[in-house]
């Protein structure tokens, strides 16, 4: 189910997906956050076939979101552990279950985020490392980096919508 | 692809991947973001089967983050606009391209997000909305929240990670 443009697209969020784009991907990870490291685990929690969590967890591990490491020798046994590529997907993770807690919970959140030192609930929001200010799609453009080739330059300027101000795309 | 256990999980994350954890979801949101608005569009820029673009439109429609309406009335054409529920999403786009800047991109970042306003550029991290401080799998704990059932409740009360200080877990 992958677009035919990948591996050749530029575009982050495209490789982001074909590299976790896949629900039982994301559950794998959203249960290694919390704890779970051996396949049995993985598989009480989710009730996926042994054959589809085998695929995704290797599939996991050579990307590089999850180690592999035996604990047991006789049986030979593995657990699987965030690497800090892997761990590097919370904030997404987060962003996911906010959107899910705001449009998909008529009867109200079932799980909440709170600050683990006092318990003071908190609300994810995405804003700027700097300014700390809010990311909206009103405040925010796309812009080609430094790698960007003809292709993504086009696309770019194609673009209807998260675009710079015309005062500062005149002067580029 | 779906777990067995949906519709009736309660966590947030599993059901925001039931309605958009696929690939083409993701993407064609991406694009909504772009601007993009219409079949002909998504199609030429996703170079994805009409039979596949069709079902994943509908599916947004019927899930009410796209927003169909007629642009011509002969011969009869739609157009697909972002709802506010498709719009919430964005934060969760942005985490994702973040990500693959980061990870995905070992030639460099060939799009990066600017302020629209004057240019800057902009580094997204997920924080809390009060504190403005950065959340991270460190810092926060999961907690049921006024809906959680009791399969959620035992679930939270078995992680082995984002768990409340031990000081704050005895007094609860």
């Amino acid at each position: 189910m992958h677009p035919k443009s990948y591996p050749s697209t530029q575009c982050p969020m495209a490789r982001t997906l074909a590299v976790v784009g896949e629900w039982w991907t994301l559950l794998i990870l959203r249960d290694a956050f919390q704890g779970l490291a051996r396949f049995d685990e993985f598989q009480a929690s989710l009730g996926i076939a042994p054959n589809i969590l085998s695929r995704r967890l290797a599939h996991l591990t050579a990307e590089g979101l999850l180690e592999r490491r035996r604990y047991s020798e006789r049986p030979p046994r593995h657990e699987y552990r965030l690497t800090a590529k892997g761990r590097d997907l919370f904030p997404a993770l987060m962003a996911l279950m906010t959107w899910g807690n705001r449009h998909l919970a008529p009867e109200g959140p079932a799980v909440l985020l709170a600050a683990r030192r006092d318990g003071r609930k908190l609300r994810p929001v995405v804003v700027d490392a700097a300014s700390r200010e809010p990311i909206t799609p009103r405040t925010v453009a796309l812009v080609p980096g430094p790698a960007a080739g003809p292709g993504m330059r086009a696309r770019l300027a194609s673009n209807r919508a998260l675009r710079l101000s015309p005062r500062l795309e005149a002067r580029s």
